[in-house]
C-alpha cells in the first residue's frame, strides 16, 4: 500500500477530533500554521485538506486571502453531496436516469409521508409560498425552476429526515443544469409550465388534505411527466 | 459578492470541459504547469482543485509526489459521497436517526424491487458468497460487519439503480464506526451474530422466491432491530 498522502493525515487528524468531541460545530479549525507545526507537514498540505472540508460542506472559510483567515465548522451536507454528484452526472459515472430514480423514490415517499402528518397552514407556509409565486405568469424559466425546486424541498421537508431533503436537494441540483437545458429547448414553455402549475397545486392539495397515497401518486406523474418532455 | 476563489476557477475549467465532452472517464488530466499556465492561476492552487476533485471520487491521482504524477478521471462516487456523509454524522450536522431513516427507505425499496425481477442464481451469486460466508462461527465482529455490507449491497444492486446502491453503501459507510462501536459494546455478540444471520437468510430467500413485500419488510425489522441493539 501506497503511503497516507500528507493532506489526508490533516484530514484524519481534524476527523478524529471530530468524532472525540474536541471540534464541534461552530468552532474555528486552529490556524493554518498551528495545524502544519502540530502534525509536523507543510502549510500547502494543511491548505489542501481545508479544501476538501470545504468542498464536503464541512467547513467555511472567511473572506481574506485564505484559510489562516479564518475556518469555521458548518454543517451545509447539500453542499459537499450536490458538487459531488453534479461532477459525476457531467462524467457519466451516474446516469440522469438513476438520478431520476432515486428522485421519485424520495419523494413519493417525502409526499407519503408528510401528507400523512396533516401538516397545518404554518408548516406549509413555504410550500404555499413557493406555490404562489408559481402562480405569476410573468415569471422566467429560471425563476420558475428554481422555485419549482424550493416547492418540492419544502414538502418532502415535512416528513422530518434532514437528510433525505438534503439528497433530494442535491439530486436536483446536480441535473439543474440538464434540467434547464432541457426547459430551454421546449417550443411551447408557457404550456408547459400551465401543466406544472396545475400538478403542483393538485401535489399541495393532497398534502395538505392528508391524502397520502395521491400525493404520492401525483408526485411520480409530475416527476415522470417533465424528465419525459425534458429528455 | 466575494471573488471566486482561484481553485475554483479550476474546479469551474475542469466542470465545463467536463460538461462539454472535451474530458471524460479514463482520461488523463493536462499536468499542473499546463493547468496553471492555461488558466493563469498558480500550481499550488491546481493542487487544491485536484484535492478536491479527488475527495468527490471524480479523479484519481497515480503514485508519486503529487497530482503531476498523473490524475486520471474516475467515478467513484461512494467514496465522494461517503466521505462528505461520514463528516457531517461526525459533527452531528446529519444525524444517525437521519441515516438510520434513509437506509430503511432505500432499502425495502431495493429488496422489494429486487425480489420483484425474480433475480437467478447468477444474479444472486455475490450476495451468497457473503451469506455463506457470514456463516462461518469463528467470524469476528469487523469481518461480519464488512460482510454484511457486502451482503446488503449485493442485493439491493439487483434492483438496477447503481446510484440508489451508491448512496446505500455510503450511508453504511458513514455510520460505519457507529455500528462497530455498538456491535463492540454488544455484551453477547454470538447470539447477535445468529439472529443477524437467520435474518439474513430470509431475506436472501425472500428476494430469491421473488416474495417481494415479504423481503421489504423483513428488512425493515432487521435494521431497525439491529439499530435498537446498538444504540
Amino acid at each position: 500500500m501506497r503511503p497516507q498522502r500528507t493532506h489526508q493525515l490533516v484530514l484524519s487528524a481534524i476527523e478524529d477530533d471530530l468524532a472525540a468531541g474536541r471540534l464541534g460545530l461552530g468552532d474555528r479549525l486552529p490556524g493554518e500554521r498551528a495545524l502544519a507545526e502540530r502534525l509536523g507537514v507543510s502549510r500547502p498540505s494543511v491548505r489542501e485538506a481545508i479544501r476538501v472540508l470545504e468542498a464536503h460542506g464541512v467547513v467555511r472559510t472567511g473572506p481574506g486571502s485564505g484559510p489562516e483567515a479564518g475556518a469555521v465548522l458548518v454543517a451545509d451536507p447539500a453542499a459537499g453531496l450536490g458538487a459531488a454528484l453534479r461532477l459525476h452526472v457531467a462524467t457519466n459515472g451516474v446516469a440522469v436516469a438513476d438520478v431520476v430514480g432515486m428522485r421519485l423514490l424520495i419523494e413519493e415517499w417525502g409526499m407519503r409521508e408528510a401528507a400523512a402528518r396533516r401538516p397545518d397552514a404554518a408548516a406549509l407556509a413555504a410550500a404555499q409560498h413557493a406555490l404562489t409565486a408559481m402562480d405569476d405568469p410573468a415569471l422566467d424559466r429560471e425563476r420558475f425552476l428554481d422555485l419549482d425546486a424550493q416547492f418540492h424541498a419544502a414538502l418532502v421537508g415535512l416528513a422530518g429526515n434532514v437528510l433525505v431533503t438534503v439528497v433530494m436537494t442535491s439530486l436536483r441540483g446536480a441535473v439543474r443544469g440538464y434540467i434547464g437545458e432541457g426547459a430551454r429547448r421546449l417550443p411551447a414553455w408557457a404550456a408547459v409550465a400551465d401543466r406544472l402549475r396545475a400538478e403542483h397545486h393538485r401535489i399541495f392539495d393532497a398534502v395538505r388534505a392528508g391524502r397520502a397515497e395521491e400525493a404520492a401518486r401525483v408526485t411520480r406523474a409530475h416527476i415522470e411527466g417533465f424528465h419525459r418532455l425534458t429528455r
